[in-house]
């Protein structure tokens, strides 16, 4: 997949770029098959266009269909040495849909990769309560319209925090050999008409932020206990988490490098 | 158009409801051929699904392609009195796409009429300042990269408000002999990076609202001062006021009826 990256020629210089996406529109971020829009997708035709060569670009976060960005970051190598970073960022803003912006773009190191460089992500979920619909941002929350106790929430969330392994709450089809993350954060924030959970750690296996949330909102509605989060753990048993999470309600806020790999 | 309401038979119920939608997805509120879809087919679709029989569904105002809506008001009659309509408010909601929602439903005096009782109708727009691009609420604001005087903007506004000739600021082949209208308030509130525009009146032309808001963009960006203004009202030409402001970042926010006609 990064084979463009691989083979840069040397001399080609490592751009590294904060984008935000709304994912309603997009079979995710990971390029696809012709004729499904993805982000990454959008973003290699737009940054192709700007700097007059084929691009190819890396992202932290594969995020899923449906699922927004407020803090994604990317790379890309160009050989087009002559366009000011600054304005490579308002040129690739121009060619880019609405739903996808370009927040920022620097000079990265050599070596600097957004996705194998990455040692953190914190994500973002967005629970909507109360009765009304949200007409105005239904593709950015999950609106659970049963009663929530956000107490028994937290506690749950808690012990969610630390180095344990967390297959419990990974696609049961996961197929990494190791499943051990540490969660550095994991906590329930009350906001107006919403609760917002957030979700930071070093890595993170696929679909286990919106496990994680599905399993809570359980917790929450009383169909289990906080300790229900320990037995996922030990038990390593998918079968004990709850529902996966909507992906609307899902975003990555921000990805975090070692000071070193995101100088330039 | 509401042969459906006129001919309803004596003893039908006239149901008055409020309702939200985003516009987005929607070729605008009226009614339109088959294949094309719009807010009132959507409704009367859910409402005919939970009631039984085909139900026709009059709106308030006929919000354009993209436009939104957060109080939308809308009368139908229907003969099937068994449901409480507390209960017909949620059924409704259940039959209803995640982006239109009825906020209520409640019995209406027998001679109510969304669109010929009111009285008057309050709008806002939301244009997004700043340079990101506001992905997540793309479809709700107009972006505008431009510096905005907004005191210029405020002294304009001001000379909206009155009883006026308002041709000059309608759609150019507006029908309609009389083109006189009260427009009550016009408004222009900072709020964070946004501004909010907001208009009411006893009626207002097609397209009237989006265009008075491209003519306060064009004066606040210093293309014109705030006399410009009396000029499209005086001339009545519509080729002295600015472009129609895009129709995402328009909202209807509510409708007025005489305190008689509101109630059942």
């Amino acid at each position: 997949m990064d084979l463009a990256q691989e083979n840069a020629p040397a001399g080609a210089r490592n751009v590294r770029l904060v984008v935000a996406y709304n994912g309603t529109r997009y079979h995710g971020w990971q390029r696809q098959a012709e004729g499904v829009s993805t982000v990454q997708q959008c973003i290699e035709a737009a940054a192709g266009r700007v700097l007059g060569h084929p691009v190819s670009v890396a992202g932290a976060g594969r995020t899923d269909a449906g699922v927004h960005a407020l803090g994604q970051v990317a790379n890309l190598r160009t050989t087009n040495l002559s366009i000011p970073l600054a304005n490579f960022r308002r040129a690739l803003n121009s060619k880019l849909p609405d739903d996808i912006a370009a927040l920022s773009s620097a000079q990265a190191g050599e070596d600097f990769h957004a996705s194998r460089s990455a040692i953190g992500k914190t994500y973002r979920y967005r629970i909507h309560l109360g009765p009304a619909k949200p007409v105005m941002f239904a593709d950015q929350v999950w609106h659970c319209r049963a009663a929530l106790d956000l107490e028994r929430m937290g506690a749950a969330a808690r012990r969610v925090v630390g180095r344990h392994d967390f297959r419990g709450f990974a696609y049961a089809a996961e197929s990494r050999e190791n499943t051990v993350r540490t969660v550095t954060r994991c906590e329930v924030a009350e906001c107006g008409d919403e609760v917002r959970i957030f979700v930071a750690g070093d890595g993170f296996l696929y679909k286990m932020v919106r496990n994680i949330v599905g399993t809570l909102v359980e917790i929450a509605r009383g169909r289990w206990g906080p300790e229900q989060i320990d037995v996922i753990v030990s038990t390593r048993d998918r079968g004990y988490a709850g529902p996966t999470a909507l992906p609307g309600g899902l975003c990555l806020m921000s990805v975090d490098y070692p000071p070193a790999a995101a100088g330039g």
